[in-house]
Parts: structure tokens; sequence; C-alpha cells
């Protein structure tokens, strides 16, 4: 299969998310039209994105929502479940840990780490904060498929190359730096600022 | 000007940080094989996506960076500062607070919002959190360019009203719904699950 740009991936976690509201509200099929407008994109955009992964929908008669919704799940990889450890116990790490919508897409979060002492112990919402000495030991014994990374900039590549070691192939990063990965592991950089200058660029132009 | 699509935006601001990088490092002039390289694209990409924005750079010589750099600020509309209102004093928002780039980068953020008496009248770190019932007399004295909005869903849609009738007209959703608005604001919404899903994605097709 040829490489898919992440908009496209994007969109495609949208769509299912549209597709999952039309199912809840008993829709049965529905066109890339209909789907193109709940989303905000155009129907040949929506026809693009699929066709990618095969041949979907009935002419004139559009998708049947429920077989949709299992192409997408399985598309995206989310017919199993993940084992996800947050490494950094400040601000970012506990407002993601109190995301629910994680747990409820199959990304159960197994511990949070960090190495300050008053907070190793302690507990977020049932995810338990963990010394960072024990990351290791701890990946060996279960291991991780994500790591979400969010500790200051200095602590972010020693960090994740202790996670690459143990296994971990997939790094949400939230650290103002870029990771060195080896190619066999992706990483996803979230940065907030960029965020905020997409904004800035569209005051700028509009 | 054509419409750009959000993710050359995204690598614009990219382009910027390692510009400025190269600048730090007393690097006057580079390639695009150098941009792409360090920003982990391709030549070809970095220039067709500063094309879009007139010409840069001479024939074998690369571009100058403190000009690129100068230029990228103006497209991105970092030119100027931008006064941003927090709109939500929970997790999220107290996260959003703490991240000294915003200030570094022209955002400032002037205030946030809650209704919880509890949080009303603290602060965090210089930012004042403020009662939600008085942000319609404070926009009216103090306007805001962006918004970010980081209630729970259920009050998403009410306070970005409230926001765009007092004038704000580019928004951050951190809320897990999609939020209506006139043509000429802009919203951008952050899914934290959705960037999740762009790993579960790649780990499923490896």
């Amino acid at each position: 299969m040829r490489k898919i740009a992440d908009s496209t991936v994007r969109r495609l976690s949208l769509y299912l998310r549209l597709l999952e509201e039309f199912a809840h509200e008993g829709v049965e099929t529905v066109s890339s039209q209909a789907l193109a407008r709940r989303g905000g994109t155009t129907a040949p955009q929506v026809r693009k994105d699929l066709s990618f992964f095969g041949s979907f929908g009935m002419r004139g008669m559009g998708y049947r929502v429920p077989e949709l919704v299992s192409r997408l799940r399985d598309i995206l990889g989310l017919e199993r479940e993940y084992v996800v450890v947050i490494v950094g116990a400040g601000k970012v790490g506990s407002a993601l840990a109190q995301f629910r919508e994680f747990a409820s897409r199959g990304f159960n979060i197994s511990a949070a780490y960090d190495h300050d002492p008053a907070k190793i112990g302690r507990e977020w919402e049932g995810i338990a904060i963990r010394d960072v000495a024990r990351l290791d030991r701890d990946l060996a014994a279960r291991p991780a498929d994500i790591a979400i990374v969010a500790v200051p900039a200095e602590g972010a590549q020693p960090v994740t190359d202790r996670l690459v070691a143990a296994g971990v192939r997939a790094i949400l990063n939230f650290a103002p730096v870029p990771l060195a990965v080896p190619a066999d592991v992706t990483v996803k950089h979230v940065n907030m600022v960029l965020e905020l200058e997409t904004l800035s660029y569209a005051l700028r132009h509009r």
C-alpha cells in the first residue's frame, strides 16, 4: 500500500467519529455528500480518502454505516487494544491521564512515570505514578505499545532511548524538541504553539 | 492567494523553528536540502511549500536565513502580538497556561475563565482565573484575538457563541465536540485521541 499522508489519516479518524454519530442516530447508509457536510469537507475528498483502502459504498446508494465503521476501525488499527505509558507526571501528563476517551478507544494507560519523590506513589484516577528508574524493568515485565513523552526538553531524548530499547514503537512527543529514533519507530510531535500559529496564519490571511 | 492546506502551514511553522536554530548556530545561508534533512521532509517539498508565498532563495546558493525567518514570521502572522483568553480552568487549561513558549511567540494569555468559585480569584503563574460570567464585559473592555476553549463538551457551544459575539475570530477547541461558528471565524480542533490514532495507524501498517 502506498504511503498515506498524516492529514488523510486524521480525516479517517474524523469520518469514523461522524459515522459513529450517524450509527447512534440510527442511520444505516450515508452518502459521501452527507459525510462531507458533517465533517466540513467535500464529497470528492471523502471518496478519495476512502479509495486508498479499496472499494467502499454502492453506486447511488452511499456507504453502509456499520460496515464502514468496522473497516475504518480496522484501517486505523483500532480492532485491538494498546498499552500506553506516560513519562512525565507534570501538568501535561496529568491533563492527558484524565481523558476518558483514551480508554474507550482502546488506549489503556498502564502507568505514569516521574522522578519527583513527591509524585511517586500517588495516583491519578486509578493510574499509578511510578519511579521513572523502574521504567525499563516495568516495560520488560509488561511491554507498552505507545509512550507519551511529557518531560522537559532536556530529558526527552534520554527517556526516548530507554523507551525504544524497551520495545516501544510509537511515541507521542510533548517535549519541545525533536526526538531521534530508529526508522521503525513512529514519533508524533504535539506542539501547542504550532496549533496557535495555524490560527495566527488564518487571522493574518483573512 | 490560493487557499493553503493546514499541513502546509504546519510545515512553515516547523521551517521557522529550524531556521531559528540555524540562525542560533550562526548559519547564514541554508539549502532546501539541509532544511529538509533537519525537518524530516524532502527538498522538493520545502521548495513547493515556500513557492506558495513568492520567490525565495538564490539558485545554487540556498536561502538567506535571517531573510527567510522574517518572511516566515510575516506569513505566519507572527510580526504582531495576540491577546489570548483561556475558557475553562481545568487540567487542560492549566497545562496550557504553563507553556512559556506561547508568550515568547507573541501569544499573550490575558486571563483564564471558569465558573468554579474554588478557582475564581486564583492565579496560575501570573494569569488570573476570573468568573466566566464576566467574560463578555471583559472582552468588551479588552478584546481578545484568540480563545482557547477548554470546557466540558456541553458548555463548549454556548461559550463559543459568546466569544464570537464578543469579536473573537480564532478558536482553539479542546472540547470533544465540533463547534458551529460563522464563516469568518477559524476553529482549530485539538483532539488527543486523534493523535493517538495516527500512531495506532502507523503500528497497524508497519
